[in-house]
């Protein structure tokens, strides 16, 4: 099963390896990692992407809320919260092929963030399917770079609401 | 000074924990930190912002490149790479004010990610800058949760070509 880690750290050097090293120590791999900023500069969120048996996750887990500078640990499931990745892609486009692109662009809601003599490169935010189908509508098109952010995760309010019944 | 590394590596267990260990060994914290998928699905990429002396920040370079799963590293500035973030904020709006929350998201390009009773979750990409901006304009709004990716980076090919001089 995939799992969604949200853990709140203090910033303190090593935090980090530490909470990968947890996973690896069962030679778990992570899917996909992201450490960024939240609303206190004291705290990052790492959000962490994993898959395996769900007892193992389970015992990772408890050793991870065990650390020093771990302020919480939340787990979320694809269907409970807003998932998100960015994309950057760089395309090789010749100049007369660049209207092509920008239409595929257009159509997924992608940007243009820089145009060169050969290359385009795109930037789309959206959740790992819809980052696949872009890929692949342009995939006439040879690649020169691909970057993709680690998943961020927060709760999807409104399911929240309709699993606890709530209304005005 | 700020340095952002890119970084590809081979998918095996411990390779994050392995590259972020170097960094923790001589006290550097990681400003920020991302690793996702690249076009090959054996490879992915670290991106990983430090801050601090340039000629300490060079061994840890000299020795992520010896470790055995890492393909290549690259060094980026601000000046010479796309660099963008993705943002998840989930804010408390009333009903009320729903239509001054959509302004500001139509303002700065964001997307309305989820509406909730009492609370609506914003998404948007950019660079350091403009993610700071929009946070800022919904400064009167209480954050329910802030998300954000860690930096990711690929070479500005338009700058490459200046910096070249090449032309048609």
């Amino acid at each position: 099963m995939h799992k969604i880690l949200s853990i709140l750290v203090r910033n303190h050097p090593g935090v980090l390896s530490h909470v990968a090293g947890l996973f690896t120590r069962r030679g778990y791999n992570i899917e996909s990692i992201s450490a960024g900023e939240t609303a206190d500069p004291k705290i990052t969120r790492i959000t962490i992407v994993t898959y395996g048996d769900a007892k193992v996750i389970e015992q990772v887990i408890k050793q991870i809320r065990k650390l020093i500078d771990v302020v919480k640990v939340q787990e979320l499931t694809y269907e409970d919260a807003v998932t998100r990745e960015l994309l950057l892609l760089t395309i090789f486009v010749s100049m007369n092929r660049r209207p092509e692109v920008i239409t595929v662009a257009n159509t997924f809601g992608a940007t243009v963030a820089d145009i060169a003599d050969e290359t385009m490169t795109l930037e789309f935010a959206g959740n790992n399917l819809k980052i696949n189908n872009i890929v692949k509508a342009l995939g006439n098109f040879k690649i020169k770079e691909l970057a993709r952010t680690g998943l961020v995760a927060i709760p999807l309010e409104s399911k929240l609401e309709q699993n606890n019944g709530y209304h005005h």
